[in-house]
């Protein structure tokens, strides 16, 4: 508010769960090119916050990115062409005094407001191309079946997984194993029985299991890291 | 932020119980009027989302509204007069792309910003008369008591009821039984004891049954579809 | 935003207990200093909604409040020299009706916005001398070792203590003893093994007892009022 007053500011999403630096990563990926070009994304999961871990800007296309170098930044990077990499070298652009524990506040939403206000990366840090970047779970085929696995519980108890649409190409959605059961394919939500549980490509295209009107996590048990099937038809 | 980028966007409340759409109804028509002349409301549960559920824009004197047709404006068209109802035909104002899942940010939100931003309800969809309602729960007198019930728990554990303080008339408030327990009248939380349990005309002007610094519904132990009546004096 | 469209609104926190004034207090002398100057700080934890309990607006500097009279502002009064202090007389600047359980919305919100459009705080009200102050607990020195207690927990799980940095002059700091355990002093919390307990100056400069990617809560099973010591090296 004081480095960037005319600066509109989006709370985009608080429910990542604490310190979870992969479900960040993709939260940012499928998000941040719903907002305007020029748009500044400052992403802040930060357990290293104190440590010498490096401040990470990014540009990729018409977008900007403020994070720390925890691998917040690895779908942005590795799916997209060309992006350039600073590390923060010019700390007079943070807050004066630094906390041990909120660099959110003293380092990332400054250096955001100065990148909002145009002031160019290269002014503010080193340009580095050896990011630290997360090894993400891959899906593999197994017998004509994708396996994957649950990444994340969403707050209505959904369960997220990394199963990707793409991933089909043109072969034709059939059931999905997870937990020893077997669960339909559903267009949205309210298409199956209320409490009958299902799978449906999510709004960011990833594979979802969730109970119509309940929660996919209490009624199967399961969370992060359980293995989902999905089955060509 | 694309479409309109000059509207002020405001964050109205979360808490609603995931799903609970005549909760939402409730919070609706008693927010909308503290916003100033020429909102726009998106209001946004929507089980249905996905489905062929339709999508209404509705305009009440000088405010907007944008809702699935699920029973969301229920309170606002039924209470308020000469309210003119849409539904969406031009899909060219939504995102491109549909998720099964999203339709908050793929229809709601651009729908409202092109209403900020002026675009005329008729030239985006067609006039309806026959919107969704809700069949709310309406309290009855029973021998000289009103009898209502619980809608919801609020995040203090407070008991909102469906009672509204205009159906008494110049009646007066005097005892409220809920859960075998008999309750003083309060007009004020701090009237009574910490932890004490009481009534009281919250901030909508329904009955609400409150303890004093605590959690009623931990109290009581009961929640929504309880019953509440309020023995006039 | 229809008394003071043009201002911008933050959300700050909201996170404090329910209903805990001395957790409020701490959380808004330790924030507003970030704002800019001629910022409005609209604070409601208020109990006493509705009861005789008065409106309080204070001046700091460069900075105004507006507070329900329950000690919110205790820190920011006693801490920071010349402080006016106004109590609110000219009702008509509120809403015009007002709740028993929302001044949030009634009567603080908008006293906020005619701050903000340059209403000088001698117009709204009367200056008073005799603000609610809360008595705090206070740290002190046994034998060697700063004895203090926890605030607060955290979303996080963090216990956020009364032991102040300053305290501690040009003592260095050595163990701190919690619930019958001696935790290490760590300069971030990456320092320690994963689930390893410590303490720590948190972002205010206070002791913090955290668990490194864990819930010192959950693993101590202590809360508010529980005493911590800290050794001096």
């Amino acid at each position: 508010m004081s480095i960037a007053p005319r600066a509109m500011v989006v709370d985009l999403y608080h429910h990542v769960p604490m310190g979870d630096v992969t479900v960040a990563a993709y939260v940012l990926y499928h998000s941040f090119g719903y907002f305007p070009a020029n748009s500044v994304h400052v992403a802040v999961v930060d357990p290293g916050v104190g440590s010498d871990r490096r401040v990470l800007m990014a540009q990729a296309g018409d977008h900007l990115f403020v994070a720390p170098d925890n691998g917040l930044l690895t779908l942005v990077l590795e799916r997209i062409g060309g992006v350039r990499i600073f590390t923060l070298k010019r700390w007079e652009f943070t807050l004066p005094k630094l906390s041990s524990t909120f660099h959110g506040r003293d380092v990332f939403a400054p250096l955001g407001a100065w990148l909002a206000r145009g002031v160019p990366m290269p002014m503010l840090g080193r340009a580095v191309d050896d990011p630290v970047l997360l090894e993400l779970p891959c899906p593999c085929w197994e017998e004509g079946r994708l396996v994957g696995e649950v990444l994340w519980v969403d707050p209505f108890g959904n369960l997220v997984t990394n199963v990707e649409r793409e991933m089909l190409e043109d072969r034709t959605v059939g059931e999905v194993l997870v937990a020893g059961k077997s669960l339909p394919w559903a267009s949205c939500y309210a298409q199956l029985e209320r409490g009958q549980l299902g799978a449906i490509w999510n709004s960011w295209d990833l594979l979802e299991v969730f109970a119509n009107g309940g929660s996919a996590r209490e009624i199967l048990g399961v969370g992060p890291g359980t293995s989902v099937e999905l089955v060509v038809a």
